[in-house]
């Protein structure tokens, strides 16, 4: 392991200029007008795994963008890790507010990074941290470090949906087999207090209409003696939360995992400073669930918001129309064990339930995600820990993350295995934003921390 | 007065043709584009006037579209009736769904209307009904039947707001001195149940913001642990009324005059049919507060509406924000003896009470308007009911309406003299609409009217 440590510390420099080619692919999925870079990005992936070592690369076609396959094959009988990233990324727009060339990398200090770091599209999201692991491999390949099997899938459509990543899976069981799988598209909670995400939250999306009269009314005509549907709507809304913070749909926390002391205790030494919360978004106070802290809130435990909200008139100045309509979009997030389609049918009665009889409420599911969660028990969870404190040298916590990234639940449901999501950037990357970096230490740390958990993972599968 | 009713039924088909002449200049005050046709309109207005019988006509020109003057003082110790009307229209848009051109008037039946009705745009609202006057006034003048002074201010600038006459008229108080003005610009109930409009609701109408975090979050990041303003400014409405309809700031009834239990009853005579009322407007079933019918809600009552609301994401699809603020645009009917400057106040004060603290909330006043009521044992009052039952044959009833015309408080402040609505419209006539339309019996029954009207008042006034 210190001869691959050594190996990894000789070669940052070209490390980097490696990921600046990448960097320099403007792969945007979303824009067809960038094919042909989506297309070479996917070759120059293939071209990076075939010279790290190794074997079976395959730029394999779906109905979309290709996955880029390859593997490495030691002993059968030894663990295999998958590792996913994603080598497309989100278009630069609005492009007036880089500060340099979304597909010019450079480095650049900045107060969190006075090592400096990369700026560029895709830097932290996903082509630096997938990067990682290529570069990771290939120091222990050099060294003859590899310590079980490993294969990689790194796709091109994550950014538009995943949508022939659920095909492939199923179609390529077999050839994905493996024992876990080592994601690293998540964030630290800080460079000070490294963490590993162990739980994301699913996602239950609803719009909802509420109709009173079935045309505009004006308002001095009708005023207080009909049903104004965005009062009514306001009504509903307020009575989705009580005053204790919880939501007040029937059943909705039947299947909620309670989390356990232990691991809330663990989860609470993280700094939950709430000053810094508070001031960075400009916030006069908190608020949410009665008995939980602003990070358990915003990671074990389910919530609702309001996403958008609208009905009547809304241009400049005053119109007194009663609208006949309005709506609402709301969201939940969820966690281990509800479901989208539990939830969703769960809101959907709820909602019908307390609506006044002189309106007509209408609930049309949008889209869902499962919640996700590693225990902070497991093996995998152990190995990463394990791994990043001794590259970090520091303790490392387990870190519920309160998004929703939808493929671990796909991962486990169709592969049968867990996803490690061991990601070293920082929440202010501002990834799909202008100006997105990944720090230097983060991308080495990133790189030291991998074989370690290559390492610590077959020792205890093995032991 | 046999004569004068005979004048005017020997000349009912000449009055049309000249009300076609009117309806087919197109008086658009709000687009300068039509200009010259406002102008024309003015002068029209004046000509018809000079041709009716009356003296000192005049063009009057103010800073926006003139007031057309015109008087018959035969004995100054007579009372004096002043007429107002207005001679500009509303845009005719949307002009497709106009069965015929909006200023090529064509005569119609309808299922109200068997008779017929003239469909264009001023039809009803209010070159229809201020015309009435002129050709009443003409009637009585070729008969030698009027019986005191009349003088008539017809304006050009209602539909933009009646900016100059404020102006014209503190600066001619001599000119425009009177015992009563006489208006014809609202609706009976029916052409079955005639009534006179004796109270017009006041306005106060406000913008409301409410802040949480200074930018828009992800929900799945900060979901569950900061105010989301949607949810909050939810809560906000949700408390401005109570489970007995009654609006909870603070103060808020102080003022509000409460009507007599004999008015009550003579207004509740109109038959209040709640289930044409709920069909017409397609609703499930009415509400407001308790104690009150559908009518007195709608008249009596102040009231409050949400006008508008927004806030987060609208477009198509789902997008996981929390926003910053969220909006609403909020107004309040008010009545006598309620003021738009205190109900503003008022409003303002309370909403920023129920504020929690960890929102910021701003509320903007926009325009308000006075209540305005003419008691129904007043000599005007009984005049016009009895004017009008003479023509109709049938009785008559006082009418609140829930809507504002805001220069019937302007006249009582300025002039000292109280506004007789008098209108002979419908509700279903579709002013500012397309497709609007008068009746020809509304039309000529309010021809019939006006000369009994100044038959009874002079009579009232003389007694």
């Amino acid at each position: 392991m210190t001869e691959t440590q050594n190996y990894i510390q000789q070669n940052k420099q070209r490390f980097l200029d490696e990921l600046f080619s990448l960097l320099r692919i403007p792969s945007i999925s979303a824009d067809p007008a960038y094919n042909e870079d989506v297309l070479n990005c996917a070759n120059a992936v293939a071209d990076f795994l075939r010279n790290a070592g190794a074997d079976d690369v395959e730029v394999c076609e779906t109905e979309g963008y290709p996955i880029v396959f390859g593997q490495k094959i030691i002993d059968p009988a030894l663990p295999t890790v998958l590792v996913y990233g994603h080598y497309d990324v989100q278009p630069p727009d609005p492009l007036e507010l880089w500060e340099s060339g979304p597909f010019e990398p450079v480095v650049k200090k900045t107060e969190l990074h006075p090592e400096g770091a990369v700026f560029a599209r895709g830097a932290a999201d996903d082509k630096g941290q997938f990067f990682m692991h290529l570069k990771a491999f290939e120091a222990m390949m050099k060294t003859n470090a590899l310590p079980c099997n490993v294969k990689f899938i790194i796709e091109g459509e994550e950014e538009v949906g995943s949508e022939s990543l659920g095909t492939f899976v199923e179609a390529n069981r077999e050839k994905l087999a493996n024992d876990v799988i080592l994601i690293s598209d998540t964030h630290i909670y800080s460079m000070e207090q490294p963490t590993v995400t162990t739980g994301l939250r699913g996602l239950s999306y609803v719009e909802v209409e509420v109709e009173g009269p079935n045309r505009d009314l004006h308002s001095g005509l009708y005023g207080g003696a009909v049903p104004n549907p965005i009062h009514v709507l306001s009504r509903m809304i307020a009575e989705l939360i009580d005053d204790n913070g919880h939501i007040t749909i029937d059943g909705f926390y039947d299947n909620v995992e309670e989390v356990s002391a232990e691991e809330r205790a663990e989860m609470n030494k993280l700094k939950d400073d709430p000053e810094h919360f508070k001031s960075s978004i400009g916030l006069r106070g908190v608020e949410g669930e009665k008995g939980y802290t602003t990070l358990e809130r915003t990671s074990i435990r389910p919530t609702l918001d309001v996403n958008g909200i609208w009905g009547g008139y809304t241009g400049e100045g005053a119109k007194t129309v009663i609208p006949s309509k309005a709506y609402a979009k709301i969201s939940m997030r969820l966690v281990p064990y509800q479901t989208p389609e539990e939830i969703t049918e769960k809101f959907t009665k709820y909602f019908e339930k307390i609506a006044p009889d002189n309106v007509k409420v209408t609930v049309k599911p949008h889209h869902g995600g499962m919640p996700y969660v590693l225990p902070s028990d497991s093996e995998e969870f152990l190995a990463a820990k394990k791994a990043m404190e001794k590259a970090f040298g520091k303790e490392v916590l387990p870190y519920r993350s309160g998004g929703s990234i939808p493929i671990t639940a796909l991962f486990e449901k169709v592969l049968g295995s867990k996803s490690v999501l061991m990601g070293f950037g920082l929440d202010s990357d501002a990834i799909h934003s202008p100006n997105e970096h990944y720090g230097l230490s983060n991308f080495y740390k990133g790189i030291e921390s991998i074989p370690y958990f290559f390492q610590y993972y077959t020792e205890l599968k093995n032991a």
